[in-house]
């Protein structure tokens, strides 16, 4: 932390910041300037809030130094996570593709995809049980029973599967039924799920809440990964902004930051990022020629008659030819399908 | 719903929109104009995106007609809630003053806040023993001791309280120590959480997400009350804008708008609403003359070394000279304190 | 600047840090901490793009500590400015008033919001000639003749004036029909524009941008002022957020930053920041109790039939009822009108 | 536009809306659902707000349905428009490259520049000779001097060329040595300037205003076109979010909204857009991989020193490696470089 003075500042009201600073446990480094005085603060933060000494006397400004994030950030771990997903590697050199349809609704629905996508070559089955819905009257999910058999057509196709578990009650089916439990974007800081998560040993999809800056998105990781576990995949969800043409911004420019700052994989959903079929294709292309280490997508054999967010979704033919697009951007980026 | 014709639409296209919509259970109005036919659809429409019409050939736009919460609404209900907070009306014409520290720390503590705010006319006594942190090395509160703390302190000045509850495995406790049971910034879209409220039958402050809109927050209010619990007070509490001298804006217009669109009561919370202590008083003002039916407001004995969100916390003092001047301005908008 | 070197960076990369920052014109002050280094570098950034540290070897991260204005800074004159519009101080102990139609229509228009205004307590009629429109099919003003009309009109009732200026060939018509020369939203970065304004001796109201932070606004008050014009008074009109009840979103918080950062007087314009009727009093309101210096309100004898944001204009007997609630507000905060 | 009425309107209450509707000249639709009344009226809304009937007794809402935008979208004009900048069309098959430095400083950086980009296979050679910057005390650029500089450097390589015009004044200037006049981000609602453009005929680059949407972005161009200029291109260059890492969010989903809104040609300006040189590479692939139909790219052969933005420029064997990846991608998407 650095405590900025003002240009006028008195010596006694820099010794009264100072006292301050040591009585908190800091260590303090003064730097004398023509214009001010500046005072590096070392030490623990954790539970001494800047604004105590923005409010002192004499400061002009206070600037936290350190990264808040420790289990998450590259300082820590420099090389890459590789999270297996049942077997699949997720952060490594292959892009991988989750599909299927936004909510399970029925065997044959579900048959129909996971034969369609993996056909295509997509490594991972999606599916919701367990919707969180804007509004109490909108469709829930089935629950349980849909994850017993999204479980069923993924091991027929010889694919892992990823589905959204929305509370610490839903965690035990979660486990026995699916492999990569995702956190929605509205639970991003329901910190207390996310405590419950570090304590289970297998991997997470953590979406970006709307409106999370990417710092608050990984102290949400770190959560997880603070209470043991490591298995964290991240995933740019699209972030609210004031464009009314598309349902949310996909946020390409998420992929290289967190490839900078965090080890840990980042993919993209283009089917939530923009709600518009039309749009989903161009920005799964986007995201792999960004660098994304995978990318979960919508699709649906019959779109017109999903229980939710048909529109967004995919056409078996139309995923089948973004995969061939997909085929020819990855090698762009040293990455392959 | 509806459904907007593109200039250029053939007959067969608007007859294959029609198809669909009654298809989808809807009755179908429609009116051809010189320029183009829109088609008026009423129905339930809970389970029918409208984005399933928007990708139909010949459509250019649909449009969404109801509101669509309910029991929130002032349609459903014109005249204006009161909720009774342990027998403090909270929705008519006294601006009710909840005020404390962030949080609860010890019981000399508590008192002196208590005594304070008790003196200068707050009904309820403010406190959190559960706090929800961004990083998880942060302060997480003293839990349920901290409750009968302020349990105890409350009673001995007649004292309502509130304090946050952060998961459905509170609420128990909660129900015994706490009468005002509050709903966090980053929980008001927990849907599940949302739910296990509507069971009970206590009142819920319901905070407003930092970047929800007033719809989706009063969608929210719907869930707990679709579960059968009516007594909901809205507390905007600041949203997240690109200001970065406030933590937070403030959104003051919320509160005539809340006023006009539902019965439920709105307080506000200057205190998170902007983070530094010399914005309190000003903002308690402005929503005050605003019309909002409460505020809750920070106040610390010695927020130097509170341990949390002292720099936003007022002193004693300062809280004594914000309700005289409350005391000036209710009554400029038919209110008292 | 203050330049946060890595964790574990090298004594090769400290060093050359510092020769870069000495050869850019810097005093460096190295602080050697048991965690990481800090360099404060004193000297003049303005052209000196804080990014280039940012990007060399062994470089956390590097933070401004300057305030980047000056003249429209508290730090380089503490007292408050009075800016005398035709004689009417502004940012003083009296809220001014504001008010008038949107757009001039007509003399009759114009003379029947002179009366009501005047006759309420406003002290400078509003109206507008030159019409900043989104589409070039809408209404674009009367132009000159219009700020003829008003000067007559105003001088009538003893009134100051205000009206948009939209681009410097507007100007000499301007300094010789109105007293306070106004910058529009869109227009807050205009910086040709602002040069210009620079250049002349009259006050000018600099409207704060949609999306514009609290410190682009000064910077821009900065341009105009280190033109040789002192007499800048900020607008608040409201910011662009989510929200979509209300048309933006007025920030009230604005008003004590600003009064705290900076010597200018602040008003703000409810009738924009909402647009809707219902909402402009108790916003106008909620300004005068945050302590705004005064207040710029649409007024319109026949708001059904204006030419432009109608809907928006308060109608006379509304404006007289609200100066009465305003008067008795502002003693609260220390201010009269 | 539709008028929607509140459940319980009475008759008087929809006959007054009709009334006033017919008064201001629109045809109305009247539909009577079990639910509610809708009414639709047809005819120019150009200079009738829509606010105007919100406030009618009865109404609930109202609903604007015309697209206001008319030669910028494909329904005025279905087939793309392709717009010849000295000989280079863009908007076809090829993806244009525009590159250079930020600021023209010196004829040796423009012509080391030029060189390096024209041999990669960069078509326009950019360079600022008039800079809008955010505080008075920065550079400003070099002026007219810059673009005879920029001019002959760009001949010698037979590249065309494309720089900022901040100013009516400035435009007469720019038509002799500019091929392609940029509209900068803060300027994209300066709306007399707009005019100006419209009265040239030369192309020019509409970048988007930071917190535009891009319906207002269509409505500039449309300022542009109603003028009779009709070579606009559009200019993605990210738009103010909440998050920091990077300096805008590039918001690479505007290129397939433009392709279907509009005929008008849309490029990217990654390096603006992320303000963080490892950040340009990834988002220019990503744009070109989401179909834009060019990219304008900041290259200089010494970043570390330029007077502006340099440590968002590429170096020029960067750029090169980048426009070999583009090769790559560009194909997936039916375009070529």
């Amino acid at each position: 932390m650095l405590i900025v003075m003002q240009p006028g500042a008195t010596e006694p009201e820099v010794d009264a910041v100072i006292a301050r600073l040591v009585e908190k446990g800091f260590d303090v480094h003064r730097s004398t300037g023509a214009e001010r005085t500046v005072l590096g603060a070392v030490g623990h933060i954790q539970n001494s809030d800047p604004r105590i000494f923005e409010d002192l006397p004499g400061v002009f400004e206070v600037v936290r130094i350190s990264e808040p994030y420790k289990l998450a950030g590259r300082t820590f771990q420099p090389r890459d996570t590789i999270v297996s997903v049942r077997g699949v590697p997720v952060g490594g050199e292959e892009v991988v593709v989750m599909a299927g349809p936004c909510t399970i609704e029925t065997r044959e629905q579900m048959y129909e995809c996971a034969k369609a996508v993996a056909r295509a070559g997509a490594k991972i089955l999606r599916g919701g049980a367990y919707k969180p819905r804007t509004s109490p009257y909108s469709y829930q999910g089935m629950g349980v029973d849909g994850w017993k058999l999204q479980r069923e057509v993924a091991d027929e196709f010889g694919l892992a599967t990823v589905s959204e578990v929305m509370d610490a009650s839903q965690i035990e089916d979660a486990l026995q039924y699916v492999d990569l439990l995702q956190v929605g974007a509205r639970n991003m800081q329901n910190f207390t799920f996310l405590k419950e998560l570090g304590k289970i040993r297998k991997p997470v999809l953590l979406k970006r809440g709307l409106s999370a800056t990417i710092e608050e998105w990984l102290l949400s990781a770190e959560y997880i990964m603070a209470g043991g576990n490591r298995e964290v995949i991240l995933c740019e969800r699209g972030i609210r902004t004031f464009e009314r043409y598309t349902r949310n911004t996909l946020d390409i420019s998420a992929i290289p930051v967190i490839e900078k700052l965090s080890h840990l994989p980042v993919v993209a959903d283009p089917s939530h990022g923009t709600g518009h079929r039309e749009q989903v294709a161009p920005m799964a292309l986007a995201a792999a020629a960004a660098g994304a280490d995978g990318l979960i997508i919508e699709v649906h054999p019959d779109p017109d008659n999903a229980l939710c967010d048909g529109p967004q979704s995919l056409l078996p033919e139309q995923f089948t030819r973004l995969m061939e697009q997909l085929r020819i951007i990855a090698p762009a980026v040293g990455k392959r399908i």
